[in-house]
């Protein structure tokens, strides 16, 4: 036990009641010691880096100067809530984290009783806190309650909506903004202008004299507390002058700030005092995104979320193989075709690299909108821009698309505009887990009268996709997964593809595999085996999800009697729910077995794993089909 | 042509262009004359009274000082588009509004070119109207673009998500704020708070002199337009003082105001102002909810939804029948099992009156909390509730919970809290048309992990429904539609049901009818008709659309062969799919014919005409079955 590995501060640190008796070098040792962890793990593992360093000296204070898990801290995402994991029981379980049964990657109320609430999404922590401070009320306890936000998540709709409602709910509650003045990519809109403006005033810490008058106040004792707190909220609101006074006074709030996010002991003595104000308080912790690691910090948006790298110099693994990802095939393509067509627009909701049109923010800036965490609007300012005359293109992830499901009704799709959704990291996202998977999108969009719904089953595939949406004079949707396409792109200029019409890869007699996306290639793979059985397959690319080839899929069901639909989306309502509606009505005769997500959260883990745990290999698929088969051709009983 | 009724001044308006060369006089005459014809008309076909009274000045000057359709005018809502609809071209068909065939009570592109966008949903104008702004500026075109949006819902999330995008798009764009303190109810939270201050304020029109001399500048010439337009900005800006500035000068807009919303004159002169205006500006139009109609004035929130009334005295006609509404059930026994639990709490987003938690908030104070226009925090707010203790009770109508449709999947599902959903206007909804149709809720909900949805077929089963909820340790939906039960409530205590259970109503041999919500009714009656043919229909009451009671359904599948599924919701994906998905796996020789919604927006009109152009009556059930049965049971074939 004396070795300097068992010397570390974090080895003594079982819960946050043992940060209570450190020193102030001990912490500032502890600071060092969660950086080395994690990046680390993040250097085997994968995962949120840049965000996570940015909080360390946040969590060490916050952790120190509250009771949790009695006082409840929700934070905003996990993106920047590793520290806390290493504080609160899972420093030694750490390494496993985004590993199959291992720690999440995000915040989860099954993992620790210091998880108060779990999140994947950005903006819903207002929100949540909001939610445990009533209930406190309401319990008549006293417990405090904060939030943790990024300045970046903020601009959500659903944080403005619960900032409203802060001030009228009358309750004790801290908003703690940690700005590093990045969501993942650049904070944008004229909220981040205001925090720029509040960060170019002197630190509240620095402002000594001041601030310890103020905090000496406050240690008067309990009493005089509500009196001092008054005292501290009208001190601190001097530091800032009233003619650019945060709109967050105006929002009912107290404003604290800005303070420097890496001087821990400050932060210590300013979140006891905030423990104890009345009323919500937005304290605004100024952070640096990837503190503490060069080349995070050099480069704050690419070292967001990692892949494995070199700890010593920030060199990324190499991939292997050379099949293009999704991603790049889609930026490639509506990179090319705007250069034609100039009424193609493009839209993210802050994830200008993630989903590929940081080319296209290049090459059209004047085309390119980013709009910051606000997928409501970015749908609905499509629908504005297509009323308009133009092809917007609104790229965002498929488990953030759910945040403008009314918008795609309401707004597009009522109104038959001609908005392209393209919907990245649809299916199994491995490592994110839950909160990340795109397994609903096909379920919840083909259920709106009228938009087309498409999913890819080759990178040229994509590309015809995205013409073919681009010609459609209405409603589209495009999904492809993270990752690489199944196989090189043999790259040609884009066709558009007639609407509805799918394609036969293989005729059979036996069975009929339909498939959408790369589950394609697995259903060819799955005949090709059932060949060398002696059971004949037919193998059709739907293409389309809506509207359905209908013809060809009842054909095939006719003839060959037996149907597997292959989907990476929730079974319930999906493609494969798609094929028996028609079939019901048309081909009712058709025996129709169905393989994708079935009706649980999929946990985090290598996609291959979740894959495999839905039965979606071209070994379970030809097991299925030559049991369905039994009955059938002898020679193709098992 | 000399008759007093030809004399009108609206007779002469076919389109905004005619409203050009009027006198103040005539246009003061016009105001009366719009007032009179949406009262008429609203007391005859019900519709939306208060707000659109409120807006026939700030209409009238609008349409005067720009240039409609080549300026394009986004309406939030089509609450206060009548005077517009009277004005556009619609003046001779207006009587037909909300009926079959007739004018939409919305704005809808397709009814004409004055409506630039439709909207049932509140907050989506701001969005849309960037979109033309810059669909605009790509385009190299000068028409101008404003925003008419109430100041309620400007609290819903995307509404200031477009906020936070317009200053840094850096575009023009006038968003005027039609400021009635009001939503449908009190308007709530923050923003209210601030729009309050800003109402103390004197008129802009009032400070004669000051706003003389802007003006003045303004009409020097076009060269000078420019630098005019500054020096009203800065003129304007220096009515509000410094300290107390309001917050969309924070946000990047210009803010003017506040205007007197019922001085048609003052507001041509400053529309027209505004057109010059550069970058973002907020016009705070001030105006009375209900203005000119006694009774719509004292009691907006009354009178904002309307059905028919006596328009001398505002007394409403008298409904046939004796049944309970759905939502006055929910009211009364929401309030009972809050009396002895109390861990219920009820959240709703801005419509106490509407989802029937009026009787609540005065009871349960406490316990009651209105959000505001904010659906996506009504749900994560309520998640924390939840996770805090509590049994919170979210009420929002159908159609506006597609607003909240990640909180619901990422905040309640994923953590499997005790949050109930109350979907109000669950079906078809007759008048209020597509955007306010809550069809799609059971496909929607039900491809979610982990919750419960259910729907009442009686007063009586929305009460046990509602204790079940409570007492269940997860997430559960109740959905009901709007109108009353379709029987008189035989009250007695509520009774938890089994989860997943349904009931069989009637046994039979050759069909079974399966149904869930209202629908059981007509399933039941079908069966009735089917018996006098000598066809003998089980009825299923399905109860539960997740979990679904695969066993009763399967037993009754296998027994008769022949199934019809009846639902008020989608077919894709809806309730029927949810019977075919396990029919699929476990009685795949039973064949199923689904009756629902169809793949099309149905349009407004009366509620039996629509359900009977979905097939969802006893007589056309009943047709079916007999169908169904022709080659079974000779007795049954036609």
């Amino acid at each position: 036990m004396t070795s300097e590995e068992n010397a570390r501060v974090l080895d003594r640190i079982d819960s946050p009641a043992d940060l209570k008796t450190l020193s102030a070098q001990e912490r500032a040792d502890l600071a060092c010691e969660l950086r080395q962890v994690i990046i680390g793990a993040m250097s085997r593992n994968g995962g949120h880096l840049a965000s996570n360093l940015g909080t360390v000296e946040l969590t060490i204070a916050l952790h120190t100067a509250w009771d949790a898990p009695r006082d409840i801290i929700v934070f905003d995402t996990g993106h920047q809530a590793y520290p806390h994991k290493l504080l609160t029981g899972r420093r030694d379980s750490f390494d496993t984290i985004r590993q199959g049964g291992g720690l999440s990657g995000f915040l989860r109320r099954e993992e620790s009783e210091y998880d108060a609430f779990g999140a994947g999404h950005a903006g819903t922590s207002i929100s949540a806190a909001l939610g445990f401070a009533k209930s406190r009320d309401l319990r008549g306890s006293d417990e405090h309650v904060a939030a943790v936000i990024g300045d970046s998540a903020l601009t959500s709709g659903m944080a403005v909506e619960a900032l409203n409602n802060a001030a009228q709910l009358n309750t004790n509650i801290a908003v703690i903004v940690n700005d590093n003045s990045m969501s993942i990519a650049k904070s944008v809109g004229a909220l981040s202008y205001h925090f720029a403006r509040l960060r170019t005033r002197p630190f509240v810490q620095d402002l000594e004299q001041r601030a310890k008058e103020v905090l000496d106040h406050i240690k008067v004792g309990k009493k005089q507390l509500h009196q001092a707190a008054d005292g501290l909220r009208l001190g601190m609101a001097h530091f800032v002058s009233p003619k650019d006074g945060p709109l967050f006074e105006q929002l009912g709030f107290s404003y604290l700030g800005p303070i420097d996010g890496h001087d821990t002991e400050a932060m210590i003595e300013i979140f006891r005092a905030v423990r104890d104000m009345k009323g919500p308080v937005l304290v605004h912790v100024v952070t640096v995104k990837g503190k503490g690691c060069q080349f995070a910090e050099d480069d704050a948006r690419c070292f967001h979320g990692v892949t494995p790298f070199d700890p010593e110099c920030g060199e990324f693994e190499k991939k292997p193989g050379d099949n293009p990802s999704w991603t790049s095939v889609f930026s490639e393509v509506i990179e090319e075709l705007a250069e034609k067509d100039r009424r193609i627009a493009a839209i993210t909701a802050a994830m200008p690299d993630g989903t590929g049109l940081k080319g296209f923010s290049e090459k059209y800036p004047e085309r390119f909108f980013d709009v910051a965490i606000a997928e409501q609007h970015a749908v609905t300012f499509a629908a504005g821009l297509a009323a308009g005359g133009l092809r917007p293109v609104v790229a965002i992830y498929s488990s953030f698309m759910q945040r403008a499901y009314d918008q795609i009704l309401h707004d597009v799709c009522i109104q038959n505009l001609p908005v392209i959704l393209c919907l990245d990291r649809a299916g199994l996202v491995g490592d994110d887990g839950p909160t990340h998977h795109g397994v609903f999108d096909l379920s919840f969009l083909r259920m709106i009268p009228g938009i087309v719904v498409m999913a890819p089953s080759s990178a040229q595939e994509l590309a015809d996709m995205l013409l073919t949406a681009v010609q459609h004079d209405g409603p589209s949707a495009i999904r492809y997964p993270r990752g690489s396409c199944p196989a090189p792109w043999q790259k040609r200029a884009p066709e558009a593809l007639p609407i509805g019409r799918g394609e036969t890869l293989r005729a059979g007699e036996d069975i009929a595999i339909v498939a959408v996306g790369p589950q394609v290639q697995v259903a060819s793979e799955a005949a090709a085996r059932l060949e060398a059985d002696g059971v004949s397959a037919e193998v059709i690319n739907a293409r389309f999800v809506k509207p359905l080839d209908e013809q060809r899929i009842c054909e095939a069901a006719e003839r060959c009697g037996r149907m597997i639909v292959l989907e990476e989306n929730a079974l319930i309502g999906g493609f494969g729910s798609a094929v028996l509606e028609v079939l019901s009505d048309k081909a009712p005769e058709c025996r129709v077995a169905r393989i994708g997500v079935p009706d649980r959260f999929v946990e985090h883990n290598k996609p291959a794993v979740q894959l495999a745990g839905c039965g979606l290999t071209a070994e379970d698929v030809a097991a299925r089909a030559r049991e369905m088969c039994a009955d059938k051709a002898p020679a193709a009983a098992k």
